[in-house]
């Protein structure tokens, strides 16, 4: 938890931005796994950890724009529930270090929010993202079900996007602190598991293990595969065979919510062939010109484009591309290489704040998303500012459903030199990631760094 | 996955047993964590699992129980989709494998639905625990919201709960190989763990790192605690220190999704105390009197009974409590000190078949759930059958807020010795727990064991 005036201020501007009517901030419940007293891990919302910083179920946040007052919801333990909890901080005192005083119990929350609207004034809430919030939502407003997303307030989406893009101090040193004790020291430990011979759920394991064993949890399920291609791979059985590239894409999340994000590929045996260098150093290459690109006013996009273009080049001078780079990017013939974004936002959330509306995190009415195979992945493309985090992770990825289907379809023939592309059929993927912040004169790199040039990767892996 | 036979001779008795209408089970979907794409480690619902043992999201069951149809509901990803998310085994060839051949779309479930409340034949379905699966219903049924669970069939739940309760000998291999070859080795790597001046976190992180690295995940979170006698306990922050209890209950799910439940009470700094010793002996001479009682055709509350009264003798001879033992039990004093039942079935639950309503499961017409604190907590009472999965784990716990609240009402005082009680403030709680398969003939404790005798648990702590 962050000090009370933090969040005091966050409130306040809050307030000021939106102007006029009551906002709820529905906090998270807890999630049965496989019946209702087994739960998964509690993970507040993080727009409620942003305003009111209490981490814990069964919390409402409300906050009157016109009247400045603030009201948390929620509920002590009965004697009875200590027996099986044991003694907890009072509500009223942990409301107390985020600065609020007035603290209801949960089952007024009601009979509030519908005394607001029966005085005509208008509710502002975020869209939900679990079944249970948009139950709430609905029988609040009277809504079908299906009708609450669209009646989400456009007014509190766009004032808490303002203030959650811009990073403060304590929020980057949270970050940097877990990257650097935590994320770091989990990809030490899971590189010395990589082997022949070991499979995928061990490295997962060591990786996921350390991350636990510093108090802190995952920011998003770990990828970790020999299948680096398929890009949203949370298979961990297979076997390493030497010779393979294996692809981790894993961050953990600071003990106050905030996410990291790295990603590495390393070779299985610990010598990368020529054919991976070659695309490596490519990758590698791409990700650095990307990452010295970024300072505030530049916009995303045109990072994503260096980076694609840079990719795009380098595939030409291995003959597996024609042609002219920035063309074939600007047609989009990279995609087969590169479907996905230079990068996104990153927070409390991995990609920050997607719940309330990516194209509202990420574009606005200068930049508008591409509709185009690849380019139409890219989370964020406005104009950086002093203060967002960025992550910067270009990739090259043989995926050979889509070969085969943009080869048959006979799709950039003028781009792609696909006799060259079929050469590296079983190749794998490779993508490199990290975490950015935009300073006042251009970049930080988030963390003391992970190894990631290939002598050094080669060193470390099963060691 | 078992062979096909196991999921289609369960499914024939099923059918048999409920007789009439038409059976919709609802497979689990995807649970989002921050936002709609970072989503918790899926978890298929266990009855689904059962009857048609497929452990992917966004599936559906339909047994028409008099026409004996079976299908499943389900899509395959799209060419797009293969693109994220590799090559799938078709869904037809997957439900081949469960002796399932009429695999139809998912979007064609509600028209099914409707077509068999139309022609005024009963839909039976199972009682949710998520929100998302009560929405489903309530749409179906026509139901309000909150009508939706006692609108379940308790003709189907008593079928179910009739076939879950008997493992066959394919689950309790899954449920022996996973204590042997993962709870064990991560009591074994947690245990070195147990330091002064280690944090809780440690301890757990060693023991879910574990399981992880072996393709498993946790059936439960786990407890890991200084401060046993805190029932609930999911909190981690401790410094361990010498002299202290910690209390591990922890238990590794098979990759087929059947639970293991251990709890072991180790002494930080490696040697018990003399006061540690007196109860620790108690409730491991309980666990093991228990235990020995097990057999068909004894109710799980005689064990409960024989437990509670082992351990208020124990408790007398120590000076805590007073008169007769059976007597104090009968009464209730017992619960001071033990306020939760001897154990619960255990299958692709940990719990097992909670969420089906557990007075269904643990008791019958011969036994009805008692009122009196303690033993109201009992989650099984009727008559033991071969073929059970059940927990064993008495426990002694001193738990400061019941103790003043007893105390100041002056209850129990011809059993209880509260001055003698007050002795033992800060104790924290012992609890030893193995998990057991009743046979024709008696028990068999499941897995190879893992150290529970004092001499055994001094030797491994912190080495």
């Amino acid at each position: 938890m962050f000090p009370s005036e933090v969040y005091i201020q966050r409130r306040k501007r809050l307030r000021e931005l939106v102007g006029k009517g009551v906002m709820l901030f529905l906090g998270n419940k807890e999630v049965a796994m496989n019946y209702a007293a087994n739960n998964y891990p509690f993970r507040q919302d993080s727009t409620f950890l942003y305003y009111f910083g209490l981490d814990m179920p069964g919390l409402a946040g409300m906050i009157d724009c016109e009247m400045g007052s603030e009201t948390i919801y929620g509920s002590d333990p009965s004697l009875e529930d200590i027996i099986w909890v044991g003694n907890q901080e009072p509500l009223q005192e942990k409301a107390a270090k985020v600065g609020i005083t007035q603290v209801k119990p949960l089952e007024r929350l009601d009979g509030d929010v519908f005394r607001v609207i029966a005085h005509n004034r208008e509710v502002h809430y975020l869209p939900p993202y679990r079944e249970q919030r948009r139950l709430q939502l609905a029988y609040y407003d009277n809504l079908k079900y299906e009708e609450v997303d669209r009646n989400a307030s456009e007014a509190m989406i766009r004032a808490v996007a303002t203030q959650r893009s811009l990073k403060d101090a304590f929020e980057v040193e949270e970050m940097e602190n877990t990257m650097n004790e935590v994320t770091r020291e989990a990809y030490s430990q899971a590189v010395k598991n990589i082997k022949p011979g070991a499979f995928e759920y061990q490295v997962a394991g060591a990786l996921e293990g350390t991350v636990l064993s510093k108090n802190c949890r995952m920011a998003y399920p770990i990828i970790c595969t020999v299948n680096g291609q398929t890009l949203h791979n949370h298979y961990y059985g297979n076997e390493l065979k030497k010779g393979q590239l294996l692809l981790v894409d894993a961050g953990a999340e600071s003990p106050g919510r905030y996410a990291t994000d790295i990603t590495r590929t390393y070779p299985v045996g610990g010598k990368f062939s020529n054919q991976q260098k070659e695309i490596y150093k490519l990758v590698l290459d791409a990700q650095q010109e990307a990452i010295q690109a970024i300072k505030p006013g530049r916009p995303y996009y045109e990072v994503h484009f260096l980076a694609a273009t840079a990719l795009s080049r380098g595939l030409k001078e291995l003959g597996l591309m024609k042609g002219d780079a920035g063309d074939a990017v600007r047609h989009g013939a990279h995609a087969l290489f590169f479907p996905h974004g230079i990068g996104h936002m990153m927070g409390l959330d991995v990609h920050d704040m997607e719940d309330i509306g990516e194209d509202y995190i990420g574009y606005d009415q200068e930049f508008r998303r591409s509709e185009q195979f690849g380019t139409a992945y890219l989370r964020l493309a406005k104009r950086l500012q002093e203060g967002y985090v960025v992550t910067v992770e270009p990739g090259i990825y043989f995926i050979e459903p889509l070969i085969d289907k943009w080869h048959s379809e006979g799709r950039y023939r003028d781009f792609i030199d696909y006799r060259v592309v079929n050469k590296y059929r079983g190749f794998g993927g490779i993508r490199i990631e990290d975490n950015i912040l935009v300073t006042a004169k251009g970049y930080r790199i988030i963390g003391k760094g992970i190894a990631k040039e290939m002598d050094e990767v080669e060193k470390i892996v099963g060691k």
